[in-house]
């Protein structure tokens, strides 16, 4: 609980300061103000996250929590749960979704074994495995309080160590067959809405399949009551291993002053469990896509976030970000490189702001 | 109308076989089929277009038909008419939004005059003026039919020689003052729309001149009541050059068999037009982002086209269209590179269909 307690005291606001100054700036460049619309607020955010006024990105990384989670053995996804190992090894062949598009945007993968049921001997998947795999939430909590507690450490741990290497910006990924379960029950908690609502179909299920989901949905949270007002308490009831990690990379990013992008729906649901810790979290959060999967949106809502790219994506493993990276650079780029008024000849006045 | 008759005889429809093809193969990546969503809706579309099964950009250019609007005299902008000139200069000095936007994505600028009101010494902007600025609509057709036909020629021409040189991606921009009220006229007759609904604040209006330009937008209609089934009509009449240079742009890319990138409001108001002239040309036509100007959504519904990109932008001059780039070369490079099910050790029938 040591390194949990000392990240969420050491969370502080974004610099203020810089936000102002920022904003002055980008409104005294060549263009009808606030026209370059999320392309500002990125670079605004930014500035106040780095506190420097022109910011670059120098070294990407998404960070793939693969964990199990034992409520597949009620039949929520149309994928055994082997396959969860099986992608966790492809993510270290470059051949999955998020290694292509990482490796088009020149961002790095850092793979965790948070919990996942099988053992690997592959050097470049990092062992921190709490449990091989969660267990059966409809049949009592997915795991002990303790454990959730330690995946978020592993989290934050793994953007410290990140940071030290000089990455600045993040991406969150998870590899976990019924982690849409999972999430769907943590958000459906968290934002006190009836579970039917939140539920998706995750990798691709019937419709037939999709009412057994949502059923045992609702009877994992029944049976465990989870408090919504703890987080650490639905995260270690109805959660899963994934989700409290990427939960300390949010944390530990906000820590570290260093901005992280959300991806899908479990990363949104990790992001707002980090949210429910220390609301500073989000100044340093950026959101990517908005997922196919219906709960994330509500997560978004809570976080004050706006999804930049519509895609109707719902692969997960953090193939979201990359295209969301881009995004950002281009902002930063802009904005560090326009003209102002002065040097393209005109005059600020004609352009009303409407912000 | 020669080279238009030309352009619209040979414009074909893309090559459904090799879409077909290319769904085959996507749906044999190491993925939840369709889970990529608007990505494999991408590559598909690009196969179809170019004939071919893997794509990749190698050039790509933005064009931006600079002109002004007669209709500016009646106060419907923040912005005296000499921005256009201006901003038209700009655009050679590298310094304004789609500039900076473009180089980051290394695409480059083709900036024509097709008919601003001022004359330009500048060996970086094509001369191809078609007059100086349009007539105000309100007092009577903004061009002729013949102005109308010779500016969509423009377009044409424009691309014809930009493919030759190797250009196999463009984009779309503009510059002229008040071209968000000659768009908004535009829509509203193609669309059998209300103006009030089309009609939108551009760079920048207060409430006051929001209703003015709600009112000359109407005004404009009513005076010229120009025929919504005759595309050249509407144009010549409540149009602007920028507006009917870009839709030869849309008409000659269609024909060369090479995609394009709608912009903003304008762009969807001459992409419209463009399809009116022959509906292949959609199938050829990429979206970018959702303007914030109202009228826009509605061109893309007509279209059948779904924004990628939310980012409240309003700028103008094509600077969607370089983000709009990034998204459709991680698209290509992501379905060129992924695995297949056999090569990632997975079946295919752990993912089911729910396209």
């Amino acid at each position: 609980m040591g390194l949990l307690k000392e990240t969420l005291d050491n969370i502080q606001t974004s610099d203020k300061a810089i936000v102002k100054k920022a904003w002055e700036r980008i409104d005294n460049l060549t263009k009808p103000i606030g026209s370059l619309g999320t392309l500002e607020e990125i670079a605004v955010k930014m500035a106040g996250i780095t506190g420097n006024l022109n910011n670059e990105i120098n070294k990407k990384n998404i960070i793939i929590m693969c964990g199990d989670n034992g409520v597949v053995e009620e039949g929520v996804s149309t994928c055994p749960q082997n396959i969860t190992a099986i992608v966790t090894n492809n993510f270290t062949k470059n051949i999955t979704g998020v290694c292509v598009l990482a490796q088009q945007v020149n961002a790095d993968l850092t793979i965790v074994d948070i919990g996942v049921k099988d053992d690997f001997n592959n050097p470049k998947i990092i062992n921190r495995k709490v449990a091989y795999g969660t267990k059966n939430m409809v049949k009592g909590p997915a795991m002990s309080r303790e454990e959730a507690v330690k995946c978020i450490e592993v989290g934050i741990e793994t953007v410290d160590k990140l940071v030290k290497e000089g990455y600045d910006l993040f991406g969150t990924g998870e590899m976990g067959i019924g982690n849409t379960t999972t999430s769907a029950a943590v958000l459906s908690v968290l934002l006190g809405l009836d579970s039917d609502i939140v539920v998706g179909k995750g990798s691709g299920l019937t419709e037939e399949q999709y009412k057994h989901k949502k059923k045992i949905v609702k009877k994992a949270i029944n049976i465990n009551n989870p408090n919504k007002n703890d987080m650490l308490d639905v995260v270690s009831k109805v959660g899963g291993f994934d989700i409290a990690g990427l939960c300390g990379c949010f944390l530990g990013a906000a820590k570290n002053r260093v901005p992280i992008v959300i991806d899908g729906l479990i990363a949104s649901a990790a992001a707002l469990c980090a949210y429910r810790m220390n609301p500073l979290v989000k100044e340093y959060i950026f959101p990517s896509h908005l997922s196919a999967e219906p709960g994330a949106i509500y997560a978004m809502k809570e976080l004050g976030l706006e999804p930049m790219l519509n895609l109707k994506m719902r692969l997960g493993e953090g193939s979201g970000c990359p295209l969301a990276f881009n995004i950002i650079e281009s902002a930063l780029y802009t904005i560090n490189n326009m003209a102002t008024f002065e040097e393209a000849q005109l005059h600020r006045k004609h352009y009303v702001d409407i912000r």
